[in-house]
């Protein structure tokens, strides 16, 4: 019998690659969705395409949208610098993209409903994050309610699954899970100002959580940093 | 004081173009938003731009965003043709976009954040329409849910509106209410396969619904066809 399709949203950082690699692990044939939104760290999206060969990923799409048209992040916008100065339990911090994932999720959602996939993996994560509203279980389920009222296929009795396996692990906790599915960590980029090598910071807030991960893990950080860290 | 900003999510349409005056005419100081999504009638956007300028909207962008990546819906992928035998009460038509009305939603959401604005304008219509599952009622309600969880500003307390001012109007009803606020109908492109020069086929469910519209509304069609029609 044919494995059951899935679309995965693979930014080309660690969490994602996992994700990628536990719906492997499940039987689904994933169909992997990069967006280039115009984030400065473009590195991750050529991490992305690396991760979807190496974990088996049937497809890999890369679709452009140019967020950069409506600004209002330091991922997007020149003149917003991505803060260096560590994670802030406090504030969403700029690096936020404004409604990045309820995009990206309708972008999958899309391409879901054009393979006949009703499983959907979206790697967010509310707990080792930057405090991003669109990560948490709450959104996410709501968006899986709009999932199963927007689409033809939804009103014709199909029912859409968005799977978040990591939300609920630190980030030790995903590293450990991907090491153990056989994920090359190494492959991955998470630093929000890569430069076009993929090397990292090493002092933006998803380089920290990144490399306290590892750190808690107990393993060796496979990340290649620019730069003096 | 200076007016409220609001998004309006506007095709090129009649429907949309009688949200937009709907807007102008409720106050608020209007940022009107196409997508570029492949759609086939890319006529609709040199209408939008035109009637965004006769409105008075203060800012008009055109996201660019290639969903015929995906394919799926004639008015994306060239090798499935645009019915035109007739608006069927009883299936949603092969015009449907997977997941359309989510995407554009949440890009305007992404929009509506960065420009502190709190109201979308959205000419969804659950009377004379094609059955799209994302233009009715319950979709609409289930997205402001999401939007009031995905964002910043929500966090931060500020209440998403999600308006939808025609959605319980016949057309006769939007193309009288447009009519009465000004708005210049021979300015819009409804037809599904409409030529570069924005002329229309006349046989399209699109078509169709709006000559009925004019018919019923007792009102003469503005609409240049091209061919028998």
């Amino acid at each position: 019998m044919a494995e059951p399709k899935a679309v995965v949203l693979l930014s080309g950082g660690l969490d994602s690659a996992t994700v990628l690699a536990i719906a492997r692990a499940n039987g689904f044939a994933c169909h992997a969705l990069s967006v280039d939104y115009g984030q400065r760290h473009a590195a991750e999206l050529a991490a992305a395409a690396r991760v979807a060969q190496a974990l088996g990923a049937v497809a890999h799409r890369i679709v452009k949208l140019d967020l950069a048209t409506f600004g209002g992040s330091a991922l997007t916008a020149a003149d917003i610098a991505v803060p260096i100065d560590g994670v802030k339990a406090d504030a969403i911090p700029v690096t936020y993209v404004p409604a990045r994932n309820t995009i990206l999720l309708a972008l999958a959602l899309a391409w879901s409903e054009v393979l006949g996939a009703r499983d959907i993996f979206f790697g967010a994560n509310a707990i080792d994050y930057s405090g991003y509203p669109d990560c948490r279980p709450q959104f996410v389920r709501a968006f899986e309610v709009v999932a199963n009222l927007a689409t033809k296929a939804a009103v014709e009795g199909a029912r859409f699954s968005l799977r978040t396996p990591i939300i609920d692990l630190t980030k030790a906790d995903i590293i450990r899970r991907g090491v153990a599915l056989g994920v090359d960590l190494s492959l991955t980029v998470s630093c929000y100002q890569a430069d076009p090598d993929g090397r990292a910071c090493g002092l933006c807030d998803a380089c920290r959580l990144r490399r306290a991960g590892f750190e808690a893990a107990g393993m060796p950080d496979p990340t290649r940093y620019f730069g003096r860290a």
